[in-house]
């Protein structure tokens, strides 16, 4: 058996999983906040609710929202998370209940587990990219996971596609995630609308978020329109960089966004064409949409416990 | 022993190696077109000119100025050979010489050079960039070559640094090697001296070429530092953005304009410096020029048949 955890700022999910499949035998969800008590104790507590009653753990795998160093199993740091810097939490979830745990950042776990259970299932090369409040991403090259010699590689959604753009959430201007998340498409609405733009979004009632954005555009509003064509664009450039750089054979794309389908994937599938330097990039290349939801990190742990 | 050949337009070279150490016993080069002659078939004759008198070649090593399909063997185009679109040159010099041929991308192998017997020694996790008339790549990680399913991976000189800027020589606009290679640097001084902007250089005796703005560089030409600026801006942005994907330990790069030294150098640290995330990415991180010079497509072709 394996068990499975999924930390997040406001979530704690365990889950014992069998030795096959991804139907979970138990399944405990906790806030990750809750009084004094430390998220790290919290989430002991909750992999204790869910481990079998006769033992026979095999792994634990832990999937984590921030970035995490998987050879020594510390937590960088965690942003949404207090007190998460450079805690060494593998050691902590070992030394607590003798089982090996292995670590891994949420995004490209959920590409492990895409590849391995959801979307990807045949692919060898996958790149997967989840567009929501921010963008992160994980990358598969011949059938193994890329995380670099410090754990911090694949993140896609920090290469720079225009310089001098946005501000993004890292602190710096022009990043993918600064004009491609739904945060920048609300931004970017907001900005238009404060300049006097007509939509039949407004900035008085209710503050324009993704998914409002994309009904005004599914109803034919022009300033819903051009902000997914905008954030499309860069999105499908990006993409494009990233067909040249790895050649993968599967683009699975997931996060909230990616609920406008057509009004974000028309823009995404226009600049990919115009950008992509042979067709040798596009022939053998699948663009589908992440299939685990907000399952993804729970599976990925899972693959990566697996593994 | 094993035999190694590089392939560009202009020169074709063969060399044979002993078991260990990258001093060729014979080398010999010729032009790669000459009258009627096939390209191709001046190739086997020269590896045939390079044969040890009593045999004993273990595999032979191909580096081609274009892309290839390592696992089929196959040229998909040399741009700058005549008659190489599809062409299986891998199995064409397997039937001649009865020794197994492997193939790969000259700029890959150079990476692939560096790494096994240049700069890049000691590291798992390496990118070279090759900066001269174009911009081309190859990355190592965890001690392997990314080429992708297809061979075709790895193309960095062609990611979007400048959307809708300076057209490439791919046929696309705002790629890092329309704005950052040797010929683009040439183009940004060609356009300001047309417009009447002073400098040391001018269009009416030589053409500003990449090693004299260099030079005008040197003696404090504000154009030609501009040029430079400009060009290392883009080309330390596109850095940040690998180290952010892949978490490198070692940039390596190589090619004609880093010959510039610190006036490329200097706006490229500075705009790594200005772009990267968290210090994390540059903390394990050298940067350093190529060793190899014009050897490295050999030298990397010897590493793949030795791999």
């Amino acid at each position: 058996m394996f068990i499975a955890v999924d930390i997040g700022g406001t979530q704690l999910r365990a889950a014992l999983y069998p030795e096959h499949g991804i139907e979970p035998i138990d399944k405990q969800i906790i806030v990750t906040h809750a009084g004094d008590e430390k998220p790290e104790d919290r989430l002991i507590d909750l992999i204790g609710s869910v481990w079998p009653k006769h033992g026979g753990v095999q792994r634990i795998g832990v999937a984590v929202a921030g970035p995490v160093n998987p050879k020594t199993g510390v937590v960088y740091n965690a942003p949404n998370i207090s007190g998460w810097i450079d805690l060494p939490l593998g050691g902590l979830i070992e030394k607590h209940h003798k089982t090996t745990a292995i670590l891994g950042n949420d995004a490209n776990l959920a590409a492990l587990g895409e590849w391995k259970y959801g979307a990807g299932v045949g692919h060898h090369d996958l790149i997967y990219l989840t567009i929501s409040t921010g963008i992160g991403g994980g990358i598969i090259i011949d059938d193994r996971l890329l995380v670099g010699p410090q754990g911090i590689a694949a993140e896609v959604g920090h290469i720079t596609v225009l310089p001098d753009g946005p501000m993004c959430g890292c602190g710096h201007r022009g990043h993918l995630e600064a004009v491609s998340s739904g945060t920048a498409i609300a931004n970017y609405v907001e900005t238009q609308l404060s300049q006097g733009r007509a939509s039949i979004l407004s900035l008085n009632s209710q503050k324009p978020t993704g998914r409002l954005i994309a009904e005004a555009a599914a109803k034919g509003d022009l300033l819903a329109l051009e902000a997914f064509e905008y954030a499309g664009a860069f999105l499908g450039r990006a993409i494009a960089d990233l067909l040249h750089i790895f050649n993968p054979t599967v683009i699975v794309l997931g996060g909230g966004v990616t609920n406008a389908k057509d009004i974000l994937m028309n823009p995404v599938r226009r600049a990919i064409d115009e950008s992509v330097m042979t067709p040798e990039y596009k022939e053998n290349l699948e663009i589908c949409f992440a299939k685990l939801g907000d399952q993804a990190g729970l599976v990925g742990a899972l693959a990566l416990a697996r593994s």
